[in-house]
């Protein structure tokens, strides 16, 4: 399934949990009712805001439970031939999948070639840092650069999305709290990351990290450790690499993370950018106003942003 | 005025807000509510929840309207010599005053003498880091120790409490974008933050870090430059300084952060630790189960709390 977070293009108002087909998009909350209708369980129709919250945050604080819902939803749809709950995809708007996660938990220095090109050394244990929620965008917002910054650079990761309260897991355990992955830019200012020991000023500024488009959840993409991943700024390729050069393997991080802070549904998992920043190049090359970034990574899809100038 | 987050003892439930007096406490909606009726506001009665609600969380994310009605409960509360709304101390457990805000930013190195007995260099720029709400406890919660850890150590911080959105604010307005001070334990585990160059995962262990025991707002304490800072660890006094030794000062850090990262009400900046922790003693002393931290600031007060080890 691919969960996506949308509205009516046009319209102000929150966002609601949706699924995507080839056909269009449904909207998960009205479908689970015709659903419940179809299968006669009145009562249950009754509290359907609590069964199935129409809300992406809401939907993911129920975790599991609400995937597994979802999933009745998309079995239900296939197996009735239901047409007539789809809405067009011209039609709607895509926001970041989960608006406000409890957390965003990136992991810096876990692709062998980008270690070497940031001059840096291969860590013995995740490095881990943070992003706030003021920092996140969708797949149809655009990428704010403030003024604040002159080196702004684009790293392609793919996001974990996490589906069920972890504490302490063991790493042969880790993909089952997993509510699915999705694509994650840590757009990262340079100059601010580095004028400081920590890295969080140069990771957390207003609007400039897109999650998206969708997540794909765990039934479908089964094996987040060979997956293609790329970014294309304005076509050009820079970044290629598979999450197979992973230093440390998706259940790896998830196990370690959840042995220090537990994890909680919809929390957000960036696990590391493979070499290509434009940092790196030469000379290095920094994001403008007008770039368009396009980063695809296999079996997910496409997340594609421009940047522009922050009004600030 | 004294905020706190408080519920009855051995009740079950969510945290209320209230304020704290010399008699007792009340609680801020019901006494907001008897106000009300007093005045013969009866149709502002019906939406008391809106006007005021009785959570700390959506409290605060009313901003400076609510600090400001809760202003006009405490006059009223004097005017009036209300006393049949005060609930006894001795009844009530205190809260984390914000129990899940959507930041909590620290400012590292930013008194000369710890920077100096951490043998680092005096930053350029304020040293910004995360913690996430998982960390957060309140100040008759105890300090969890967890067995990945074997140098658990503690840090006195005045603790900023943001009442009003703050995007690129200047320096001279930034006092007025906040709600209120505690006090905060940045409580560090010394092996975990230094094993990676990012200090994340040993800042935000599981319920490590206490914050509180209240809030007192800007009415109260107009100048956060002058206030004595004191910690003891089981009666010994290990940390005592003054937050005018503050390398970047409190109106400095607020209008900094908001250039990068817009504040919210209910966020929580923890403004650095001044020298005396345990890991600069000679030989280094880290903080043990059965530990007792009291923490005083000037004009705020006493937070204190007991090291137990985590059953994780």
């Amino acid at each position: 399934m691919k969960l996506i977070s949308y509205k009516y293009k046009g319209v102000i108002g929150s966002y609601r949990t949706g699924l995507l087909y080839e056909e269009g998009v449904i909207d998960l909350q009205e479908s689970y009712r015709s659903m419940l209708l179809h299968e006669e369980e009145k009562e249950l129709v009754n509290i359907v805001d609590t069964l199935l919250p129409h809300t992406p945050d809401d939907f993911f604080k129920l975790g599991l439970i609400g995937i597994h819902r979802a999933k009745e939803v998309d079995m239900y749809m296939k197996d009735q031939h239901i047409t007539n709950l789809f809405i067009s995809r011209k039609d709607i708007r895509l926001g970041a999948p989960v608006p406000n996660p409890s957390k965003i938990i990136c992991v810096g220095k876990n692709y062998k070639d980008h270690v070497a090109e940031m001059k840096s050394d291969i860590p013995e244990y995740p490095v881990l840092f943070a992003k706030f929620n003021n920092a996140l965008i969708g797949p149809e917002d655009d990428i704010e650069k403030s003024s604040m910054t002159n080196k702004l650079d684009y790293e392609v990761e793919l996001a974990i999305i996490i589906g069920k309260e972890a504490t302490s897991i063991n790493e042969d355990e880790a993909l089952d709290y997993v509510a699915g992955y999705t694509i994650g830019n840590d757009v990262s200012a340079r100059d601010l990351q580095k004028r400081t020991p920590q890295w969080l000023q140069g990771k957390s500024l207003d609007r400039s990290t897109p999650v998206g488009p969708w997540i794909v959840t765990t039934d479908e993409l089964t094996n987040p450790s060979n997956l293609n991943v790329k970014t294309l700024i304005n076509g050009e390729v820079r970044q290629s690499s598979n999450t197979k050069h992973l230093i440390f393997s998706v259940p790896f991080i998830i196990s370690f993370i959840s042995n220090l802070i537990t994890l909680e549904p919809g929390d957000i998992i960036l696990t590391g950018t493979p070499d290509g920043v434009g940092m790196a190049m030469n000379p290095p090359c920094f994001l403008q106003a007008g770039d368009n970034i396009s980063m695809e990574i296999e079996n997910i899809g496409t997340l594609e942003n421009t940047v522009v100038n922050s009004r600030k």
